[in-house]
């Protein structure tokens, strides 16, 4: 992949990767033992089997990148790492439930280098198994009020709230350009509908979160100050990683990405470097490409695959999407800078390099 | 359908089945009354279609019995409708997210007299339906607080998530046994699964929330002293409503009932009637029964599947669920019997009514 990196980018890119690194692998770890916990309790006191099929996608290998932004938003706040651990490993928990029910919705083959538990299991046990999941997450939320008072508890419930509803939303408007067989779409169709879909649950929950959960104890009109700017936040940095997370699936390392390379273009999924190339190839090559992407995924052949990821990146399709997530990653940076109720500290500095991160990560 | 009423119920059956069809049709006017304002707001500030989606399967003709026993249950222990409006709801929002997803996991075609969300919408859709559902009833749940206390807002989604939890327990039971295509299963494995699948969600909850909506202030632990007790009611009377249920589904009439009769056959399912018949019928019998029940839906034959109905009934298969369902109604009403908390009204007379409305209604 060829990248314009900017000098404040390969600046903190060279001081601080092994920051993230440290805080995503110990966030993981943490979030990790807490699923271990709840799980075998779980295991002692429900239906044993449902609760192994819970912990698959969990305990597979993924980025964790929820719960670290969750945790250094928190002590970045002022809190501590225990404050964050039940509204953190919660958010795992709800990623996990809608990557079970997306992978059905799309019929993906495979997640984290396993096929998906659609294939392992069919489609109504990963319904079920979805769920659980969310029933599961929301348990967790309800014993935080021993952890953070009643009030904040009641306050990280609303946001989780919100940021489901906001995936569902975002879901719909994607399931419906399905449906409607729609390619004929703006860079601003998929922002609003990443927006929905990606940033609440990525990006703006897990910051707002952590900042609930970290912050002194007060009235509630300062919090809603300080929340605001979040979204905004949020909003840039996730369009970043959904339109980078498209871009991988695209051209990444198929050892290191865990999932199909070139999987979106056989579910005929709306990325802005397809809605892209719709917009500029020549009538007679769009017209192709359509057929192509409207075959059910079963009916597709290889080399019409192929055809189609070549022919968008000679019409700059994919430099299109490239240069869009540095714009917004730019954007988030600039953001960033004008939040001052943060203190200037390790998890603060990991934010910051996350909002890089999620345009130069691997996988 | 022959019945040996006993004399206990056919006094009550005919002093107050106008009782019974007032309150439920009162409970099913306020729901959709509050629903009706919840969509408008939902539609005006997000995603419309979605919302549209939504609004399908509550506004169909349903019986409205959890809301019903919810309402009654909070009157009952001395509280206001108003009081309940909110957890009453909800309640019927899960149960629409529930079936919207068990039609989807069962291949269902027909739900409340129309096709199924799956049929109409395909199973992306309506996944996302269901998960967009449960959201908007904690939405609502969440807006409790105002109507009855951070307090008991929070006992009212601990409930929930109890509910929820058995259900999605319940369900994996039930999902288990289809893939191991196991049918050597006794009465007792039945039950153990219906009490999570169904007794929680339809009987135990809206008893056990309606209580603690309607319930005076006061300190914890006599409210829990009065819930404990409706676990075992709510399981007894929730067990003869899913045999009847079951009951209904191979000998209702098809106009009333609104399902197609005879689906359970298709679909395989388990139910008491059919295990009996898996237990008592003769090995030739059995034999081809086993296959016609592990043959596809798609691949199933008319006559076979009548072949099937009647066999059941010659068997006395059917018998042995009716008078299970019997068993369980009567013994839920001598437990009601020493319920001591609840004020002798028309709500606590409706409640008693239900303990055999289950086994007696035709839809």
């Amino acid at each position: 992949m060829v990248e314009v990196i900017s000098s404040v980018e390969r600046q903190s890119t060279q001081h601080d990767s092994a920051l993230v690194a440290r805080v995503l692998a110990q966030a993981r770890a943490d979030v990790l033992a807490e699923l271990e916990r709840v799980f075998a309790e779980r295991r002692r006191t429900g239906y044993g089997p449902l609760y192994d099929l819970l912990a698959d996608y969990p305990f597979r290998e993924g980025k964790g990148l929820r719960p670290a932004i969750c945790f250094a938003a928190c002590r970045a706040a002022g809190g501590r790492t225990d404050q964050a651990l039940i509204s953190a490993t919660a958010l795992e928990l709800f990623h996990n439930a809608f990557l079970v029910h997306d992978d059905v919705e799309d019929g993906s083959e495979f997640r984290r280098g396993k096929v998906t538990m659609l294939r392992a299991h069919g489609a109504p046990i990963a319904i079920n198994v979805g769920d659980a999941t969310n029933v599961l997450a929301v348990e967790l939320l309800l014993g935080n009020t021993g952890a953070i008072g009643v009030r904040k508890a009641l306050l990280v419930l609303n946001e989780v709230e919100r940021m489901a509803r906001e995936s569902a939303e975002g879901q719909a408007i994607e399931l419906g350009w399905i449906a409607d067989r729609r390619f004929d779409l703006e860079d601003g169709d998929y922002i609003r509908m990443a927006y929905k879909k990606t940033c609440w649950y990525t990006v703006i929950a897990p910051l707002r979160i952590g900042v609930i959960c970290g912050s002194k104890p007060g009235p509630l009109a300062p919090l809603d100050a300080e929340l605001l700017p979040l979204v905004e936040l949020g909003f840039l940095a996730g369009i970043a990683f959904q339109i980078h997370d498209d871009l991988l699936n695209l051209e990444a390392d198929e050892d290191l990405y865990g999932k199909e390379i070139g999987g979106d273009l056989w579910e005929g999924k709306r990325t802005v470097m397809l809605l892209h190339f719709v917009r500029v190839a020549p009538a007679r090559v769009r017209s192709r490409a359509l057929r192509i992407l409207t075959t059910p995924r079963s009916a597709k052949l290889e080399k019409d695959v192929d055809w189609l990821r070549a022919e968008m990146e000679r019409a700059g399709s994919l430099d299109h999407g490239r240069s869009l997530a540095r714009e917004y990653s730019e954007r988030a940076l600039e953001k960033d800078g004008e939040l001052s109720f943060l203190e200037e500290n390790d998890d603060r500095r990991f934010l910051r390099e996350m909002l890089q991160y999620v345009i130069h990560r691997v996988k």
